[in-house]
């Protein structure tokens, strides 16, 4: 039995064949975080009420690296996305930046993988924005916690 | 003292003008690391071996990406890249797999974020390659860990 | 009541969800013009009739910049195109070019942005090519002039 | 004398030979506008001072569609960009939001094009995101106002 | 009669409107080949087996560079891919690389541009990697053997 | 010895180093055809005089491919161009169009891939403006038949 999909049964790489999948509607959601010394916690929390927002230039970042998911995973699918939206949550106790993507679409192919590249897409973008600061910052905990659609169905992080 | 470089006076994004800095040579090595349960962990270690080739998939998406680091992060500046390569160890103590990328350029700015968003797209094709497996992989630990070359000069992770 | 339809209640840039939207035919016209001096039009008159030609390399340049809208453009949702064709006049009394640009879909979102963008890809391409003759050249007057489908239902310049 | 460089003797398109120029440094700033109705304009105040950050969207449109300019621009040469910065003034007056772009490289050709491509991806943006209140806005006034470096030398709009 | 479609009824380039074509299952392949010296045989053929994988590159570059194929043809539309293949034969007789590709996808246009455009990068990307060796290499006989799908129906090599 | 420069010392692949390569001025030109039915070839010959530019299309189609030949050939340097140009000859004994693309640069690696990606893409774009007509023409004879500059210096085919 061959589990990883993207390879043929000869194990060559191979973009798989989803033309006789329907078309289902599909949604996932996607966490990060990175932790950032005390400096860049309080930069990034003055900047999002004031000025200097980095937290809205990383998600306009996000956004637009989630359209661009097939361009950089070399055996996704290029798809339709119908939504995108991300979401912050500043972490004074852990001096971290949490961020969350949700992605939707309709289509033959989930959507997994374009929330998670929102999210790192997000993070490096946080951490280019900061490194002028210091360079010591970790992006961590990158996972996908929740997706509904397609034959294997609804997942949520902790079922298992 | 304004040290977010990507924002002027006012508190505006801009992409910072390098134009009276020199041209210096520059190196970033980034890691990063996924955490995978055991049958992943066999699969990418038979498939690095044998056939269905998960790890050079991975490479090829890092060094890719790298050459689109200006086009996913916003403020980031357009650079030559002299070298990319990209290193793997399995580790199944922890049941993971960590990546290191080494990047090289001679110009005004740093070559960090290329470093960083290769390791990011190798650990997100390992992802893409085995989620049919399971959803429950983790990306963890993307750190700079060393770079040298302009203003700020020799960094070390450790260092500090 | 919220108009603006690429932010969510907390006033957060978001690609908004389409999801639940039919899919529809729709159409797109805009238009655009730029001034040029009397050399430059002189050439652009000659360049179409015998050599050098202007107004073919400006018309591929806006099909192919139709295609690539969702990526200029932060929240514009990629969509496939069925159609994209491109117009001049040279109007000799004013010394300008004009150009309109008819986009075609069959989707959840409207094709009027694919038909802006191609207008002003035109437009620069046309100011790139006889930049070397004159700077002064003027780019004006980009509007939608027509579109149908969606929500909002058929719109005609002049119509309000 | 041929005075359209991008084409050759022949009359055929060709992405102009730069070889033997000297690398010098160029800058430029172009302008736009984008003519809106009082409602549009409300809302880009607001937005700007509180939420739904109109113009912060359409400001990193504009720096990352500068560094898009040769994919664009069909005979236009991939540069290295070394700064971009976008303006904006709002208008009461005129009811529209006028915006500016400055751009600098090292190099052997101008930075002109980069400049006006970012206008124009600059005002689309303003366009798409209020177009769902309405659809008669018009950009317009696009042009260089100022550039330095090259064989040309400097160049400020009046002057001639 | 006008039968090349890509020009409208005044000979100027369009991409050509689909609007009305039904969506229909399409299938396509292509093949190609490079003839190589006998050292890069030798070398392709160890690379294959052991270390050094020129045929895994060269198939990802291939899949890779089916996803933009509407980048690089200016007047094919872009369209959803749902399978992509690249297969390899190693033919020591007339010391050449033999590679197809295989392409599928449900729409209102053929996906045969896709399956020509991949067999070109996997060429492209064997030459690359072969260079360093020898020049001298030839890339040949890229066509199209089979498609099934769209109004002109199925072709297959040879049927005229 | 290892003549692959693609791969390290344990066969992976690399973007080779070329950090402490000198900057040289490097030039390619390389060369391909199409074969076509006298249809077809009729209408090339047409169009290229009349209107229905299937060359002038074509010939933009290999000046934006060049610039793109980094993000085809996954271990390709991105690199600045300063020259393409594009030449076509029309055979009627063959009943083939012959093309030539010539780059240049001023770098520390070469511009063939450039050159050669430059002519496929030029060859591709004919058939598929053609394949309306006829899907049986075949893109043959891709090579390079001069470069200058590097370390391997200067090679013309036929040298050997």
């Amino acid at each position: 039995m061959n589990k990883l999909s993207h390879f043929d049964e000869n194990g060559q790489a191979i973009m798989v064949d989803v033309s006789n999948k329907p078309l289902t509607a599909r949604t996932a959601i996607a966490e990060g975080r990175i932790y950032v010394n005390q400096e860049i916690f309080a930069a990034i929390e003055k900047g999002t009420s004031k000025k200097g927002d980095i937290l809205g230039t990383a998600r306009l970042a996000g956004i637009m690296a989630a359209k661009k998911t097939s361009e950089i995973i070399p055996l996704c699918h290029p798809i339709f996305i119908s939504k995108i939206s991300i979401s912050f949550k500043l972490e004074s106790k852990t001096c971290s930046v949490y961020t969350s993507a949700e992605t939707k679409t309709t289509g033959q192919t989930g959507i997994e993988m374009e929330a998670l590249h929102a999210v790192t897409a997000v993070l490096l973008t946080i951490y280019d924005m900061c490194k002028a600061i210091d360079h010591t910052m970790k992006i961590s905990d990158i996972r996908l916690i929740h997706k509904t659609g397609g034959k294997s169905g609804t997942y949520n992080i902790g079922d298992k």
